[in-house]
Parts: C-alpha cells; sequence; structure tokens
C-alpha cells in the first residue's frame, strides 16, 4: 500500500507517492498549465500517475492522497476558485477526480496548512500547538491548536499576512487594503517598499531601483545604506506580526519557511526573535526555520494523506 | 439528572443548575472571597451545592460540570494561578473538588471562551466557526474555528486584546507592552486614553479627568468634544482589532459583548462594522451584540457541561 502527496503551486505541480514505512519511492514535477482548470486537474492526476509508475505501485494502491493548494479554495467542492496567481483559469477541481484516481480518501489543504502539517510530522516533539509562517511572494501561516489544524468555514482561518500592522497604511497591499503586513514585507512587496522609503527618506542607494528584486535587497546588507534600513524596518513588521500569530494561536513552536526566509535566516529571523520579548504579553515560542526547506509543503501534504489530514504521527497506521 | 455551570469572577461566583431539558432549575450568587484560593474553592463548591438544593437534586446527580474562570488558569492542573484580579491568592484548585462533588466529567474553560461556547449554544444557526469578543475591564475573544473552542497549550489562545494596534505605542497596556488594543479600548483603559489625548490634542472638556470612568466619556457622547474625540479613536483601534481577529480566525459570526459593548452597543459596534469592509481582505462576518448579556459566560458553562466542553448542540444527549 501507498500514500501520495500533491503540492499544487502557480509554477509547478509536484506529486510524491511514498510507501507504508514512509518512504518517498516515486515523485514526480511538472510546469502548471496555465490555459484551463481542467488542464490542472489533468496535470495533477498525470503527476500522481507518474510518481506511482516510479514507485512500482498502481493508483488504486494508493490508500489515500493530501493536497497542498494555491488558492482560495472551495473546501466544500474540493477545487480551486480563480485562482490569484493563475488569471485565465476559473475552476481547479481537485478532490473529486483524484477520489476517482485512488482507492481511499483526498485531504485538501492550503498550502500553508500543509506547511503546518508537514512541521508537525516532522518535528521531534510532535506538537499539538504551533504555527507554520510562510514569507514568501505572501504571507500567510498554517496554524494547530489543540491538536487541531485550523482551516475556517471558508478555508481562510490564518490570513495573518493580511493583518493591518501600519494604522498609518502607507503602503497598500496586493489585496487592495493599506497597512497589512504582506505590503511591507513578502517577497514581492520588498522592492515597492524600497522604492518607497527611498522616496520618502532620501537615503542614499546603489541599488537597482527600476529593476529590484527581495534578493537585491538582502545581499546589499551592511554595505547598502537603503538596504540596511529596508531590512530594519522589514525586521519591525516582522516582529509585529509575528506578536499578532503569538497572541492569537499561542503556538509553542513557529516553524517559518518561504523563500524569503529560507534565503535569508540571519536577516530575517533572528530580527523576529530578539524583539518578541518586548512585544508579547505571554509565552515566546521557539520561533526557528523549517528543516524542511522547500519541501515543506509536498512533504505535509504527504503526511496529510498519512494521519487522517492532521500531520499527528500518532495517528500513524490507525488510517 | 442535572448539569451545572460555574461563573468564577474577581467579583462574585455564579452557579446554575438545569434539567435535562435545559431549563434553570436552581441558580446561586456570592462574593468571591479574596483571602485564599481555598476559600474560592469552597465558595464554587457552596455555590454549586445551593445551585443543587433549590433545583432539589443531589450533587451526585449532576452529570457533568462546565466552569468558567478568570485566569490565567492551568489547565493541566484544573486551576487558578495567581489570578491578576485576586492578589494575594496563589492557586484555586477547581476541576478536582468539583469532580469529587459531582457524577461526571468537569470542564474549565477561561471566561471568553465560555462565552463563544455558550454563543454557539444559544444561536440559531449553531455555526462552527465564531468568535466572542469581550470588551470589558480587559479584552479577549474565545474562538471556534471548525467546530473546535480553541484553548491552546496554555490556555492563552485568542489573547486578542493584546495585539499591537498602534505600533508608535503611544499607551502601555496592563501587561507592559506599548501599543496593545486593551491600552486604548477597555473599560480600564479608556480614562487613561481621554487623559492622553486632551494633553495631546488640547481639545476641550468638561469630564472630571481625574475621577473617570469609561461610562462618563460615552454618556458625553455628541456634547463634549473629548468625548467624541476619544470614542472616535476607540472606534478606529476597536476595527482594527476586530480586523485582526477576522483574518486569524475566519468566523462566520462575531458575538461581542462586556459591559463597554453591551452598555454603549451604537457607539461601539456600528464603527466597527462601518470599517470592517476598508480594512479586512477575506468575508466579512456578522458582528452582533451578544444576545445573552451578562449570562453569556455562566450560561456558557453551562451549555459546556450539556455538550462536552464544545457548545454544539448537535452533542445534546450524547453526554
Amino acid at each position: 500500500m501507498a500514500y501520495a502527496g500533491v503540492d499544487l503551486g502557480a509554477t509547478n505541480v509536484r506529486a510524491v507517492v511514498a510507501d507504508d514505512e514512509r518512504t518517498v519511492r516515486g515523485q514526480d514535477r511538472r510546469s502548471t498549465p496555465d490555459e484551463s482548470g481542467i488542464a490542472v486537474t489533468e496535470a495533477v492526476l498525470d503527476a500522481v500517475r507518474s510518481a506511482c509508475a516510479e514507485a512500482g505501485v498502481g493508483p488504486r494502491e494508493v490508500r489515500a492522497v493530501g493536497v497542498a493548494s494555491i488558492g482560495p479554495l472551495d473546501l466544500a467542492e474540493g477545487a480551486v476558485e480563480k485562482p490569484a496567481n493563475l488569471p485565465a483559469i476559473e475552476w481547479i477541481p481537485l478532490t473529486g477526480p483524484l477520489r476517482n484516481l485512488v482507492d481511499g480518501p483526498v485531504y485538501l489543504h492550503n498550502d500553508a496548512n500543509a506547511g503546518v502539517i508537514g512541521e508537525r510530522f516532522h518535528s521531534e516533539r510532535n506538537p499539538d500547538d504551533m504555527a507554520y509562517v510562510t514569507i514568501s511572494s505572501g504571507i500567510g501561516a498554517g496554524v494547530c491548536v489543540d491538536g487541531h489544524v485550523l482551516a475556517g468555514w471558508d478555508g481562510n482561518a490564518g490570513e495573518v499576512g493580511h493583518v493591518t500592522v501600519d494604522p498609518d497604511g502607507a503602503l497598500t497591499c496586493g489585496c487592495g487594503i493599506d497597512g497589512h503586513w504582506e505590503a511591507y514585507c513578502s517577497g514581492n512587496n520588498i522592492p515597492r517598499y524600497a522604492r518607497y522609503l527611498r522616496e520618502e527618506l532620501d537615503v542614499g542607494t546603489d541599488l537597482p531601483l527600476s529593476d529590484l528584486d527581495a534578493a537585491d535587497v538582502f545581499e546589499a546588507a551592511g554595505r547598502d545604506p537603503l538596504a540596511d534600513v529596508v531590512i530594519e524596518r522589514v525586521a519591525r513588521w516582522n516582529a509585529l506580526g509575528m506578536a499578532t500569530v503569538v497572541h492569537a494561536y499561542a503556538p509553542l513552536v513557529v516553524s517559518v519557511g518561504g523563500a524569503v526566509a529560507l534565503n535569508n535566516p540571519e536577516l530575517v529571523l533572528d530580527p523576529i526573535r530578539e524583539r518578541l520579548d518586548d512585544l508579547v504579553m505571554s509565552n515566546i515560542p521557539e520561533v526557528q526555520l523549517t528543516t524542511l526547506g522547500d519541501d515543506v509543503v509536498v512533504q505535509g501534504a504527504l503526511a496529510s494523506a498519512m494521519t487522517e489530514g492532521t500531520g499527528d504521527r500518532r495517528l500513524l497506521g490507525s488510517a
């Protein structure tokens, strides 16, 4: 028997198939089609079939599938509705077609929730209270409280990237609202914030402002005055956002992933850790970089399949 | 058979006993002793005994007890540890002694969590995704996500009163940290905020600034310039705090209670409703005043006893 995990991103579809012993035996990665929802569904099914073939199992031998997907999700229908990052696509059916392919349940999660499931599954401690925060093109959280991974009726629990950190609202978020955490600190928005601060503070810089990405800013740390100002301000908003995560969910551990954090752990995580004490009234969690790197989401999807959607290793084998 | 609910507050202990049909048959209210934890435990037990006597049942006929308490709670030990509002007291044992008194389980919650349990139980819709926000001497939330009432390993999930709304941190919260929602908008802090704004903005007022309480401010609405400024600023922070509740938990309904909200629904709730659209990127919940008034906490404790600690009416009778 086997289990499958799928990570449906805006750029790539990944699938992994593992055996009963949790060893990955087959995997597949392919580009995400951008022309139609049905093409995306087909790519997901083909990726699972291909990973099964590499693992030497038939799809009907797969006991359960975990799917981590870009949003927004329609959890009731098991589909993605008008994905923000695939603008030509209206609707991507996921759980129905997968259920026809395999012989078992299909668990659908947004990618941040898959992250916390993966972290929980692979943690030494298997904590019932933890959060996974991704600082990537956007910012979001997957949260487990009392052993329960929060979904929300509309799949929108954990949208902490849209918490207002700056009530003066200097920058507008991609969602159209001013002052949200993500508007300052996500990979997509750090370049915009750098241009704003350059205007506002008139600080010197050699950064290529018209064609800037977040990596340029972090690479210039310690040698470009504007880069240092941006990194300092981003650290401040990140700490405020993280304090909200702590007050809202009381996690024992916060695991951080996403490209911005993974590529710059000292510049992103250390300042959060240093500031939490001054912002949080309750217990301060351990804040750590995910040990699963880029694989945290697909590993979370696989862990979901093996643990009835929870990441709780104590359920292994009860599926 | 019967069920009991207890509300342990800093001022009063209340107990209610209901029959199988959910009708309250006996109740008791007495002052909360402030000299020792054992005296508080005894008062809780006596209140339950007295409510049982009024209901004509013996304590051994009580099938389950729900307890809502001031914090901080030690959920593992079933006790209150160093309650902030009863400074002479170190430790109040609750679940152990109650379990010896009655013939069934004892469910312990902080008071905000009992609030959401009560709201859920008494709601027409019994929603799985809702929050209860209390704006009282402090600010806090009890939250139900996916049908699960969030506690947190340390009982601190839902400490949204300590979310930073003002990163400039003009006011310091009772917890010692600057800029928290509660520092501006709780009943204890509105008078302090009024004095701060009077200094800061030099706006005219007839309010008795040296001996002010929150009720004075709301009563002067529309006829005192400072009162109007305070109410306007409080509304702004309340809306920001509520937007964080929405982004963190994705509730379908937010029920608001606590004296500040219950006594001034138009001045407190209407501005929150009006502003949420401009602050929230996801679905906007219904924001409503609790229909249970001051009874929401003790009713939540009773509902917890009847529904295995959840407030989910679908569990009635399965206990």
